[in-house]
């Protein structure tokens, strides 16, 4: 028995859903979840994410594929198709702050991040231990603001991951990079997007005086800070809280924002719609 | 153009949403947005809320129950059909706190809350100003421990209203008023069930010294607080709040998780099951 | 017995607490509760608000600033002296959105917002009728961007004010306005500053794809939304939230939020700092 | 320059704050906080936290201590004086779930949590890795229902701890034990108390079907998670949330409220009266 999801999405018309699980119907499976979504009913684009189950052996992901083709391009929809089986590979690039590395990696070996890790990538010489103490391969490289060693970080990534986590890391990937990578890449900002994007976001919300403190987990794109949205969390913070309260306090919201992001996208729960996302 | 909602349960198997979704599509309509939930794929059991609109003004409620029986009755299903237009009428029991009250009449007329209100009916006289100044009907009928008065409130409720809503209503039902009003009675309690049933919740609270209220708004059954839960908000407090501090933002949590309840029951998005909610 | 509360700052420096608390004795006061807060024990600027009871029927306000008057010399201080039982006057300018005035009348009304309302003004003369039900008075000036009446609006609230709410109040009030009226002025601003500044915030979250939204009650100075930030409120929210569900969802934040700012206010607990507020 | 914690409490009346501020400034302190709490201001009961500073070398914990005894005296209070620089030592006792653990090893190392760790034991072998990674000894002893080993427990704890911190510990400690041990005890709860006390209180919830689950730190008493809360955190559910679920949302809460509780304590925040806590 294995588990497909598909995401699908075009412009909205009648009898999308209809012929979609007339399809599971057809070849056997049974629907488990299915979620829609229409920008508007009339005119509107229309979203899909159908997880099925399948007890016939023969069917595996290429052969579905091949039948669905036809069924989709009827609609002229944009669409992807997975087998839950084949789990993706997640880079992990860190600087210093390493209590998203910690969470991560304590939620992977708990199996609750069902993703393979091909490796951890930092500047920080200092995270070696923690993940080589989990049996992952840790690869240091010394980017800096001046020498961002990007043909390096790209020679580790191209091949080996499906997409990248960046569980703080602290330099800006350049538009180079993100064309060369051309996969997703997911960051977690210790701010409350669009407030306080760039560096020291907690400076910036002290000096603000502002009574919440937020984390946003977003796609990386061009622009600082700018792509698409995925979670956010946030914290009530008071007068008496110090620069050193907020990083504290904050915390929690990025560990909560970015294990909660990345179990969204790793069960294919999140499609990206004009800088946008739709998270089932 | 008009809005249907289906609202259908019955044990899992294959082929359901493939169904629903072809019938949605032979009568020509085009389905908004459906959800599913399955408490297990195997052997579990299967609920499913779709909303459509159809362009043709030829269909009605009726036909299309009629239509619909047949397909239901394969599954073994439960169901019901709803149509938008259609809209509810709710009945509302109040006693001597007002800030719930307040708070419906005011999304009522404003338009968020799209029922009908036959009558608002107290043991409190003075919310007699309030209520008529919306010119709806106000009940005055003195209940009390010693005389509940049921059969009046019964014979207010029982013709005119398709459930009712205790927003903030101080005496218990007895079970031969459910057993005769036998449709839905929506209840908000000021505490945070499991916890604290019965008299004064917060001044339970406040002995307890928990750091965190809450209110529960629940369908009643026959034993006291202990209906299915529909949606619980919750503030958080600390040994400086006094029992009227606690009133006071309890407040905040109560009119937020009742308008939310009803918001949902009004779109037919709540499904009974088991002493639980399911809550698309 | 009267209750009198004295907010307080200075450079910091030892002793403070010690001057103040045996000023209090010695005039035969208790302190309820004392709150302190330095930027900085060390060459910082030090905050202290102290509620103090006194039984003796001889002092007032009066004699207790001519006694203090000394001591606050002595360590060079800013401070007031507040007889509790002297209710601030709270007029309060509103446009077309509704629900904060609802809220506060209902909680003044309730005795929860100790307060005096010299009037309700409006550019919308729908709300007249709540207002005078509750039989306070309601002024209807036609403002709008074109000719904001400031004048008039001045000559309403300059004598019978102590300070001015905006609930929801659309336009912006000029440095000339603010110059002569020269008191505190707080405006509720349904956005989370500094996010989303100026007009349709719900919009603005709308289309950056925001996945909390909040609001925001501050102190208005000359620049638009940049006041010192009193309290701020949030609620989660999704993709399928179309801008009429955040301006719903958002109501609840924008109510506690005022409500929470100006008891607060009206309790003495908020001092201005370099555009940061502490709130006791 | 050292900081001291002076907790205190007794019967309510006028000039204690006067009394102590003066004491600390006749032997040269700074009052950096300090907080007070009033049951009642008439015959009520009183307690204060007061920070202080004082550069005089001379001074230690000890001769302010006797110093400050008559004043204390005079008032009839319970009191106690804290040298912040003397670390607390906090033992901490872990079953099977480990993230708990990680999380207080984690915020310990990187100097978050100012204790010092004599020891982690385990009914649970597997810890050994993680904690021994930390240079910290680890104790494995196998207790369980029918035999816990508490004798063996108190031997390690007695001299060598100065409270214990039950990191989701599984076994119930008898009041011998309590006894015996007579120091604190923390707990955290998987529930939200008093609701779901004792086993599986995930599965509890899920039973229930409420829509928020929590966590709670208190002191352990004789009886079953009821000793005085100290702190409780939440996270909204619905019902597609399984067993599963229940448990991976509940850990943020539980990780946040035993991170805040034990950061409290460390601070000589907490004062336990009459089963509940004041939290500073």
């Amino acid at each position: 028995m294995r588990k497909f999801i598909l995401l699908f999405q075009c412009h909205d018309r009648k009898g999308i859903v209809a012929r979609i699980s007339d399809f599971i119907l057809k070849i056997g499976g049974n629907i488990i979840t299915a979620d829609q979504y229409s920008t508007d009913p009339a005119g509107g684009y229309f979203f899909m994410r159908v997880e099925f189950i399948l007890d016939d052996g023969q069917q595996n992901r290429q052969s579905l594929v091949l039948a669905f083709g036809p069924i989709a391009q009827e609609f002229g929809a944009s669409w992807n198709l997975y087998d839950q089986a084949e789990t993706l590979r997640m880079g992990i690039l860190v600087s210093e702050p390493d209590h998203c590395l910690v969470d991560l990696l304590y939620l992977w070996n708990a199996g609750e991040l069902k993703v393979q890790i091909p490796f951890v990538l930092s500047n920080c010489e200092k995270h070696r231990k923690l993940v080589t103490g989990y049996n992952l391969p840790f690869y240091y490289v010394p980017a800096s603001k001046d020498n961002r060693q990007e043909s390096q970080i790209l020679s580790h990534s191209l091949a080996s991951t499906d997409f990248l986590v960046l569980a703080r890391y602290m330099l800006v990937l350049s538009s180079d990079f993100l064309h060369k990578y051309n996969k997703d890449i997911i960051n977690i900002h210790h701010g409350f997007l669009p407030s306080f994007k760039g560096v020291d976001p907690y400076g910036q919300a002290l000096n603000k005086g502002v009574k919440v403190i937020g984390s946003t987990v977003h796609f990386v794109d061009n622009q600082l800070d700018e792509g698409p949205i995925i979670a956010q969390e946030v914290e009530y913070v008071s007068h008496k809280d110090s620069r050193q309260d907020l990083i504290r306090k904050g915390r929690h919201a990025e560990k909560k924002a970015l294990a909660q992001a990345l179990s969204s996208y790793i069960d294919y729960r999140i499609i990206k719609h004009e800088n946008k996302t739709i998270v089932f």
